[in-house]
């Protein structure tokens, strides 16, 4: 069975995106075509809309519209199409005004732009502390970070830190764990004053191994019995060191940020 | 006025979290002390919930729950607590089963997680493709990019590389302009032959010389004449290319990125 979908919205799209995929993912029999319609700002733009989704019903069945856009003349265009429409703003915002005794400000686009997010500077900032503080390249801005994820090379360090960074606005360092580490009896000079901000990750040999692979086909580097090595090696400094950590191997990288920030209690600032 | 407000799920709470924040982004003038909790996955943990959500309950006023926990027997335990509950899944999960005349499958946590996401490898490997060809550190690869960013030091190509790359699996390459670039007639050799791929990005002098100080607070690069020679220098390139260009100074990262899919016409992958 498919379905098109269209997620409409006044801003980015990236709020009905969201809310839709997790609304589909519960109907994994169906297969949905996706299709987003950013910046519907104007009645141009919602007749435009109601083509395209009309065009889709043509070749399709009716449409699924799930829509995000905030004032209710353009939602009346809409409504004009030939689909199934899940209207998220009438669905809540009326159910909200009532409970806060208040008129909502009925403004366009707002969610995803600066203005709506007092700490973007510091997302971005968090963005450039990631970079500049990527694969041990430099520690010596380790006080000034949240969390130090350290792993062997990857495991997925870089992109769960520029994750949280962008998402969540957190500091995160990171290190990777290399042969010379693993010959010590303690942990590396750049990481000891800062113990209580390390996290570990931890994969299955097998998947660094593909994952390798991708990156460097031949040699040592890819190899099932080196990735094995060195996983074995970086999870018994975690057993020795007490330091928490998390199997990345069956994780997106929103479930590995979001579980890690859980288990230490950082909190997230908004994105 | 001030309202606590709980993101609740039982996986990571992005979704509770973006839809929570555009609808409260409505009331502007209420103060919102927000909180996420993800992982709700237990009857222990969503006891757990309620008691955090009573506990605001007695300091503040009745709470705004957003909870996005599919599990019907959980979410019966979320309602025990004293709150305002908006309850996505079901305001919208019973309208699609009828519309697509089948049942959910009530799975837990599956929106942001990897097999919900066919073209996670593909978001993980555009992020690597971001960082490798970040700041035209290396441009051989250009004839893989998607898209390429250019403009001045710190206009913000680097995040909207990497949130283009998480969010929207899109291989983002970024080119620095500087003054060699400016003193040429003809675009820099290596973005010559992928000019169909090269979207500009522009930025108001007085906000530019801002963020540059952040970085190096002495010397000409932050200084407002600099800038403003550098983004007239981009933008006559532009004009003189006719490369398209949009001016980041007042758009957030998701704006951004947004606005430049929508203008070229790249669909964007599943995030």
């Amino acid at each position: 069975m498919r379905r098109s979908v269209f997620f409409i919205s006044d801003g980015t799209g990236i709020t009905a995106e969201t809310l839709g995929r997790s609304l589909l993912a519960q109907f994994d029999h169906v297969v949905f075509d996706e299709q987003t319609i950013p910046y519907v700002d104007s009645s141009d733009k919602a007749w435009e809309a109601v083509r395209m989704i009309d065009t889709a019903a043509c070749e399709q069945g009716r449409p699924i519209v799930i829509d995000t856009i905030v004032n209710s003349e353009l939602r009346r265009i809409i409504s004009h199409a030939h689909a199934f429409k899940l209207d998220v703003f009438e669905a809540f915002v009326g159910q909200l005004e009532s409970e806060l005794s208040t008129a909502s400000s009925q403004a366009v686009g707002t969610s995803h732009s600066m203005d709506a997010q007092p700490d973007y500077a510091a997302r971005i900032d968090a963005v450039h502390f990631a970079l500049d503080n990527d694969d041990g390249a430099r520690t010596r801005y380790y006080d000034k970070a949240d969390l130090i994820l350290i792993g062997v090379s990857r495991s997925g360090k870089t992109p769960t830190s520029l994750y949280m960074a962008l998402q969540f606005g957190v500091h995160v360092a990171n290190y990777p764990l290399t042969e010379d580490d693993f010959e010590e009896t303690e942990l590396p000079a750049a990481l000891r004053p800062f113990k209580k901000k390390l996290f570990g990750l931890t994969i299955e040999p097998g998947r660094l191994a593909v994952i390798r692979r991708e990156r460097k086909p031949d040699g040592r580097y890819a190899s099932l019995t080196q990735c094995e090595t060195e996983i074995r090696a970086a999870r018994s400094i975690y057993v020795r060191e007490n330091i928490p950590f998390i199997d990345s191997t069956h994780l997106s990288i929103e479930e590995i940020s979001t579980r890690i920030l859980a288990a230490i209690g950082i909190k997230r600032r908004p994105a």
